[in-house]
């Protein structure tokens, strides 16, 4: 395995940062990195919000249900899909483009993680750890007007990095499915009950599948801050909404 | 800077390949450093569908907007946003969990992302080239017949793979807007016409920048693809609509 295998392979999620400094030239390599990924028509729909603001860090500390590991991140970046540049930039050169529509902000969302994964990638090759916080799409109406989002704009993608812990060191990296459950050849095979028990049973560890299945489904899929999430999203993509096909 | 850094800085998208095959071990080295990619609560919220069959990816390079060259990949990946698996396990374990919502389908299309992500950055390491293919998004109705999708699974992302010619390898990489445009500090910054031009002009090279973008918006953004693109995602999206709040 070479070196960038081992890299992926060896990566995993940091939420306890050791008190050393990320550097700015480590940030900039960071971010230069991200901007290097691939990008859509080499659109770059994206903007990234870098988050310096100490007070702005304790508030999505709460805003992002409530982790206090946020607010004592050295790094905090927001990766969000950016359907508004482009679309002002082609007012101001007075084409008359369509709205943007559901598919230009899913676009530009694969936009926002890919550069972000190389955000990651290059950050483990620093010595800087990281963890993504899915939260950030919650909360439209506060996020709005925090980070001054136009309409737009969609906070996809956050990045908290630092250095790690001894503690989080030792951590042990969580396991994955199997390969042969997640890769399915030349089409969709949806799974049943037995495939869907071989592939999961093993996260059960000691406990009965059933009730640990049952109590996850409760944690993160019935939870609150799932279903604000999908709440949220709904409220971003009503700005998206028949964006396809009329005219301003 | 890092070899890692290197291999991200130099990764450029690959759309003519030599003869030379992918082998099954690389195929699979590819895959496994996707699922070592970094996932919304370890879910792998993703199935990886690899498309093998010759007359399928003669098939998708005409649904996918008529790219020829996809037909010609040795490797094929397509990365569904999968909100089914885990919905259909709940159920089998006598869970009663809502519908899936558009949080959970961005959840899982950002999922999608950044294992894909980590595989154009494994295939870097390898020698192996790649080109994301967008389109995979357009096509609702063929493509859920085509791949078998059923409604809670979103074809989000489509990789191709294989080694570049030399005219790939030595065809140079597009650049970049500066970072001072896509970096904004604690904020979004609603750039001006000034700004816009600044960040996009250089784009534009010997022609005038308003004909260039005017251009550009016919070709990317008004094109029949694109809106093909925003109809085809709100017909995926209306299988989740409400899934957040409401109960089977």
């Amino acid at each position: 395995m070479n070196e960038i295998l081992a890299g992926l392979h060896a990566r995993k999620s940091v939420r306890a940062f050791s008190g050393e400094p990320v550097t700015p030239q480590e940030k900039r390599a960071i971010l230069e990195a991200a901007c290097a990924a691939p990008t859509a028509g080499n659109q770059q729909l994206y903007t990234i919000l870098d988050i310096t603001d100490p007070a702005l860090k304790d508030r999505l500390a709460e805003t992002c249900d409530h982790q206090p590991f946020i607010a004592g991140a050295p790094v905090v970046l927001i990766f969000c899909a950016d359907c508004q540049k482009w679309y002002d930039a082609y007012r101001a050169a007075g084409c008359a483009p369509r709205r943007p529509g559901a598919g230009d902000l899913m676009l530009a969302v694969t936009d926002c993680a890919v550069a972000a994964q190389n955000a990651v990638t290059a950050a483990e090759s620093l010595g800087i750890g990281s963890c993504y916080i899915g939260d950030i799409m919650e909360q439209c109406r506060i996020h709005r007007t925090l980070l001054a989002l136009p309409d737009y704009v969609f906070p996809a993608v956050m990045l908290v990095l630092g250095r790690p812990t001894q503690q989080q060191k030792a951590r042990p990296k969580p396991g994955r499915c199997g390969l042969k459950h997640i890769v399915h050849e030349n089409g969709y095979r949806r799974m049943d009950t037995g495939e869907l028990r071989q592939m999961l049973a093993w996260k059960a560890e000691e406990r009965p599948y059933a009730d640990w299945l049952r109590a996850f489904c409760d944690r993160k899929y019935d939870s609150g801050f799932s279903r604000e999430m999908t709440r949220s999203v709904e409220e971003y993509l009503s700005s998206f909404r028949g964006g396809g096909s009329s005219y301003p």
